[in-house]
């Protein structure tokens, strides 16, 4: 950025106040990263704006000065999502963290985008309710929404999308709309909510969210179940979903990723392929549930089920789990995390699972499998060295391979970490001339191509 | 259409046979009208296509010729959505009616638009399976989808844009799209399969659909409740869903309609306001769910609960709610159906039918009051005379001011039976400036405007 910047600077103070508008190197720091190996960008100015108007005028001098913008939550994405490839504006929601309204008779809460997951649980207890949506990192609401965030309840309560009952959201010309509604259903107009959901900032910015939220179940039961081999543990998730239980989650976690957990968490879990299980429900429905999950993981030679009907022995163990990521960040300092994240039909779930592992062992990576599998969904962690070009040439050959597998069996490249920048390269793979429909929709809504530029569709404009 | 037909018809019939297509007066006839009061319009030319490139030739030469096109499944729709008021080509799915693959350890089916639910769950019970969704009408999978339809199960199941895994699309250029793929989530790209579901033919002709379908449930018990007013059965639906009992249908019909239900399906049911309730589950949870449920009506007064285990008598009782519609028309001879179809969160429910009810009175018309409480959502069944305008317009005022009471209260002017041309005057008001984004994507995809014109928005163009 060059001439255009000191009017910009000056233009942004006008709508803002001095501490809203920033071009101090920490901060623009702060953003040029995410959690992932992707090589960082920095922005030109950061900006916190505090009210929907705010955003809108600063989308508007954007405009103006034809300014690249990139909407930033906290920087948990995977895929490079809020790098800022082109520069220009990062909008952080930070201060936008307000948990506005909770309709408890209707199951709604409406917050701000910067609230975070855990932020918006602690206030719903007072209520009973409980917001389902659990991808592991503390990421805000508003980042979630972008990426179609979902985790490890989705089996029972759906993804991000499933959640979203209405948006506000900032268009790239600055104007404010909303995409949906309070009904729990509706046949009007085109489904705004659910395109926007995962347009990880390409079509808009989010300024206010309408989330359905759930009432605590009445009863809770989680297990952890251990397996002889990897395969043994997929088979028993096929054979539980198949016959029809209502798991709640069912995680799998492989032997040397329980060792990680193990290391990290100071468990004492058996190192061997886990399933961690969850079920909700009325006592008298849960007992029958767990009792014949018992008899079909038997059945695929379960050797140790052991169950946590307390809440501390539940979180523990949830809590391990989720620590997983950053197990393996702390067990391997100076590395960075690539985790690949395909999703395919349930059926085609084994063969896949097998299919990594042995690509990990060929091309001589070290690395872990875990998985919301219940939703045919697993990652490979796999720490590299961003320094070591060759090691970064096997991890993106091993991602790839991975993800061609999917493709060729109709899965997705993306189960729930979105496209970013990292997976780019598949979309035209994954979804042929509808690629077409997509660019079409984006140059409809952003013809000069500002927000979030180059991230899902890599258009020839910017 | 003048000058242009006989290219056109020869036109297409070098891409279809002969008895493919017809201008055959009494086969328009069938095209120009659906089950509703709306106005009947004729199409020039209806055409049978039996193949996704058949859709996509007819769709070129539509588009040479600028003719505007209307899909067709059964003609079921209430709001107008198939009549072709700018005329030209309708395009009937009814050859394309085969159920294409079973992929029973995914729970998903790949079927053809011109598939009727129940022509698929017949198929479906040979696997232990079934298709979730139920509107009532026994409407083709492909109409079904162009509405985002949904009924008596959504409660539990969701509506059918929860169902659509992947669609094939025809667009309005004659290019063959996928929406999606098989996986159970995908972050990669817009969400198409969401938009494309509810377009009502605006966007696209949908060829193939790719649909969830469920294991069916190890337990189902059903039951009658009935109250002393309308107000305590609404009341009484809104404390189950706090209650969190998983219900998986609890349906609304009142005295008058009830009286209509004994009258045609030859039942003695307590001719009061009554809740048609289905549980899901295992025996053991279901039992305590009904207890639970039990406690609950008998809050809300309910002096009389029937329960229905046994499959026949389940099937009578929810045959004769899904025939109320038919029982209103057949106890009607010479008058047209006209049904409201506003969808409220749900703690504005009771104070909306309530609303409604006093508002029918007021009116000086007859309509019984129905609903897919569960979602908030719920109908007058009106029985008009086409030829009384002075009645059409009593009830288009009634329409008018249920719609505007839920659009105030954030609701949606159309829970489940889609847009179409009834509820065009509505948009505005429900959508607000979101009906640009809508305006910008519809001529982003179709710019000549042919696909269905002039169905949920209005353009200037055609």
């Amino acid at each position: 950025m060059e001439a255009a910047s000191v009017n910009l600077i000056n233009d942004l103070k006008q709508i803002l106040s001095e501490s809203q508008v920033t071009e101090n190197q920490t901060v623009r720091e702060l953003h040029a990263r995410d959690e992932s190996y992707h090589a960082v960008s920095l922005p030109d100015i950061v900006v916190f704006p505090e009210t929907a108007q705010q955003v809108s005028e600063v989308v508007k001098l954007a405009n103006k000065y034809k300014i690249p913008m990139v909407p930033f939550g906290l920087g948990s994405s995977l895929e490079g999502h809020v790098i800022p490839y082109n520069h220009g504006i990062t909008i952080d929601f930070s201060l936008m963290n307000k948990i506005l309204e909770v309709r408890e008779n209707d199951f709604l809460v409406k917050v701000q985008p910067g609230v975070t997951r855990s932020q918006l649980n602690k206030e719903l207890k007072k209520y009973g309710l409980f917001f389902s949506v659990d991808p592991g990192a503390d990421a805000t609401l508003g980042g979630m929404a972008a990426t179609n965030a979902s985790g490890t309840t989705s089996v029972k309560y759906g993804v991000m999308r499933d959640q979203v009952r209405d948006l506000e959201v900032v268009l790239a010309d600055g104007s404010i709309i909303h995409t949906g509604n309070l009904a729990a259903k509706s046949s009007s107009g085109y489904h705004l909510n659910g395109l926007f959901v995962g347009s990880e900032g390409t079509l808009g910015c989010f300024t206010e969210l309408t989330l359905r939220v759930y009432g605590i179940p009445e009863h809770v039961m989680a297990a952890r179940a251990s397996f002889p081999t990897l395969n043994h543990a997929v088979e028993a998730v096929v054979s539980i979903l198949q016959s029809g239980v209502p798991i709640a989650r069912v995680e799998l976690v492989d032997e040397p990723s329980m060792k990680q957990v193990n290391l990290y968490s100071d468990t004492s879990y058996n190192e061997a392929a886990t399933l961690f299980l969850e079920f909700h429900g009325n006592e008298a429905g849960l007992k029958h549930d767990v009792e014949f999950t018992k008899e079909i993981v038997a059945e695929h030679n379960c050797y140790d089920i052991e169950f946590e009907t307390d809440n501390a022995a539940r979180n523990r163990l949830w809590e391990a789990r989720h620590n997983l990521a950053y197990a393996y960040i702390h067990g391997n300092p100076g590395k960075k995390l690539m985790v690949t994240d395909v999703c395919l039909p349930i059926s085609e779930l084994s063969g896949a699972i097998h299919h990594a592992r042995e690509a990990v062992d060929l091309l001589g990576l070290t690395g872990g499998i875990v998985g919301h599998v219940g939703d045919g969904n697993y990652h490979v962690l796999l720490m590299i060295d961003n320094n070591n070009q060759e090691e970064i040439k096997r991890a993106e050959q091993l991602n790839e391979q991975i993800v061609l597998y999917a493709l060729e069996r109709k899965g997705t490249c993306t189960g729930e970490h979105g496209v970013g920048v990292g997976k780019q390269k598949y979309q035209e793979k994954e979804h042929g001339n509808s690629l077409f429909v997509m660019e079409k929709i984006k140059l409809a809504l952003d013809p000069d191509n500002l927000l979030n530029p180059n991230k899902i569709l890599m258009l020839e404009r910017v």
